[in-house]
């Protein structure tokens, strides 16, 4: 069903988007820090939400929205402020923003979704974003989305940003996205965003659907450090622009549809993960044998978030003791005389017993693939320092070419396989590594 | 109801109990590595074990001898080797050891509970174990804590042991407890362990009752990395020596006998979190105003959990939006504006919005409580290393100046407390900060 191909221009590549990023004096340094999303007609929009009892403004006003009609124009994203805790002044602030995007674009407001990124309890610069909106809108291009994915960043090293084309019907649809995150490890001045466009027609709810669905097997299954932010949002866009057939119903298009939907998200969930803060490699947890998907992601997702595999990782230790027992703790329940875990080519344990294995060959698998994304990495970093957030743009790679290095970064994962029997559920679960600068990155950033 | 007192003794305190510890050669080290407790007369015997689907031969051992006969005469516990996942032959080697102390103490097997910890995946040096035997018996003395409690560590820092006294009937009861685990962060070396004895008469299922209610506000309490070793039990005889009325109903005998357990594993509770890897302080949570204490432990749990928390405390930096973040991805439904955090004296927000507080001086009382307890943690220290494993004991304190200086060490949290409504539910959980040491420990315990 994987019938398609990686092409350039992010959000912007389907049919009938627009994107643009500027500064508009939000972030303290002076970096782009105002982001904007447009379909040139209608677009089918669905949202998945942080899970937070703390949430920000704008994750209420998009709810509320989408609520009432799950249709949309634009997508408006600041970075500096991310405008929760803020209480009576914030949900102002949000309708303000939406206001002033709507009004610039001869929108209704609720055409337009807002998102905001940056630092807990305070209020998003109001002045600032209303005076940057002309120029915003006078940015959109059909090839702003590095522009935009550029805009939305916090803490980030490297944006990220993907987009994928199909045939349907002999004609091609296309899904792009972009999204920031360090992987929700830095509430001041994290979150995970992703926005998604997509030049297809498809019925609201089939689309909200599939798009709860591409985030339970991407964005719900990826670790850093288990917190969650209280901006978190996922945005999607379907502008029916590229004339190919109404997706209505489930079946084969719908199918093909959702597939290339969490490829999409996958590639994005992938990206924040690999961006973790202090990370230097990507953990990818396979776990077969369970007796169900749900069962299989759980222990994935346990294994993944477990401080003791990240640390054992990073020490380029292959420690199945800690794999076993992260598995054992997952809250699934398993016989132990059935489980098996590999690394990589490397057998640790089968059925419930250690196994014989080559360590200094199966530390050295794990200090090559750190190796080979990291190389990668620094080839696209967008600042050397989490600490100053102000994040100096590198231009030395064109947008698809590093778009073609992001890749690269996270085509070298650790491969963890666990096996828990003879079930059919399956699941896949993505993490990094814990480093000395994950802990440098969290204490030092003090008041 | 607190009316008891801290005696010295730990689980040699209760009458009819002796212990001892001895190197039998089970760590390379040469550090004691194998200790007993022993009741003079049968015990009602109750015990709580890991939920892990991965456990060690001595849990499941435990599990059946306590399921078919709640009592029991002795406890021994090698530290070294873990004996987990060391399949059918792990079984064989946990049988022997309980066999064989068996015999030295004239007892059926059945009589001697087992526990181990050390590495996960090697079998127990089950000769050294059984020639050991002969020399630990003779050992046994009415003040052999302290030797017991030094011989089940394995990277702890400090021994951990506790003994309350109360009256009931004009008679003296006691309850002692002894504790390893450096918080279940080191599933190599790590596990907790804990055993408790008592000087009362108490029916056996009032007894486990009461043992699983006490690990709920304690032990299910504490997280220093939310990882869960295949090792961990908590053991607890009462044998009746105190020779007070037999407690067979609830009541306010029982309820007394209860608060007692508990302080006791609150005490031990919180000295294995004071001793995670790498910490420098204890964290205190209280949550109160929720629907319910299973609520309140829950949020208590999360926030005490959260590597954002812990990071920010490690960098004494008075960060609410952390706390709030954490606090609501609990998954406990509350109204954010109705969420008030304080930090020490310090009131961080109220009803949902920050409050302005000296940032400076808050961070002062985070530094100064880690400073209060690090320097007492410093004069009980077992070892500088954690990495060699091998503990080298200082002898500068007495046991009972080490009790001393322990408590001490435990009383100087940071506390955190959070109110989230108008319920009655409260809860208190423990954690401790994260610092370079804990990645250093456990990413440079390379194999």
């Amino acid at each position: 069903m994987a019938d398609w191909q990686v092409i350039e221009g992010g959000v912007t590549a389907p049919k009938g988007f627009r994107a643009a990023g500027i500064t508009a004096g939000l972030k303290p340094s002076g970096a782009p820090d105002l982001a904007l999303i447009l379909s040139d007609c209608d677009a089918i929009a669905a949202g998945v939400f942080t899970t937070s009892q703390v949430r920000a403004a704008c994750v209420d006003y998009c709810q509320d929205v989408l609520e009432n009609k799950p249709a949309a124009r634009a997508i408006l994203c600041n970075a500096g402020q991310a405008n929760a805790c803020t209480g009576e002044q914030g949900k102002q602030d949000a309708l303000a923003s939406a206001a002033t995007t709507a009004t610039a674009l001869h929108l209704a407001p609720d055409q337009v979704l807002i998102a905001s990124t940056g630092v807990i309890g305070q209020r998003v610069k109001i002045d600032a974003l209303q005076a940057g909106i002309p120029d915003l809108v006078a940015a959109l291009t059909t090839d702003g989305s590095d522009k935009a994915a550029r805009a939305i960043v916090t803490t980030d090293l490297v944006t990220k940003s993907i987009a994928l084309e199909t045939q349907m019907g002999n004609r091609p649809v296309r899904i792009g996205g972009i999204a920031k995150g360090s992987g929700m490890i830095h509430p001041d001045m994290a979150t995970m965003l992703g926005f998604i466009t997509c030049d297809a027609a498809v019925s609201p709810q089939l689309w909200q659907d599939m798009l709860r669905r591409a985030t339970e097997k991407s964005f719900n299954q990826i670790t850093v450090d288990g917190d969650t932010s209280t901006n978190d949002c996922l945005l999607a866009l379907a502008n029916g622009e590229s004339r190919t057939p109404a997706i209505t119903t489930a079946g084969p298009a719908a199918d093909k549809l959702e597939a290339m939907l969490t490829e999409v998200c996958i590639h994005l969930a992938k990206s924040i993960t690999r961006d973790g803060e202090g990370a230097t490699c990507l953990i990818e947890i396979e776990v077969t044998g369970a007796m169900s998907d749900r069962a299989a992601n759980k222990i994935a997702r346990t294994v993944a978030g477990s401080s003791l595999v990240k640390s054992a990782v990073f020490g380029r230790d292959p420690n199945w003791g800690r794999i076993a027992g992260a598995a054992g703790r997952a809250g699934i329940p398993f016989e132990q005389s059935d489980l098996s875990i590999t690394l990589g080519n490397f057998t640790l344990m089968t059925h419930g017993t250690p196994q014989p294995f080559d360590r200094a060959a199966a530390s050295h698998y794990l200090k090559q693939q750190a190796e080979l994304s990291t190389s990668a990495m620094a080839k696209i970093l967008l600042t050397n320092s989490h600490h100053s957030h102000d994040l100096q743009l590198t231009d030395t790679q064109t947008p698809s070419a590093r778009q073609q290095i992001e890749i690269e970064a996270l085509s070298h994962p650790v491969k963890i396989a666990i096996n828990v029997g003879t079930g059919i559920g399956k699941g896949l679960a993505w993490g990094c590594d814990l480093s000395y600068d994950y802990v440098k990155i969290n204490a030092e950033y003090t008041t």
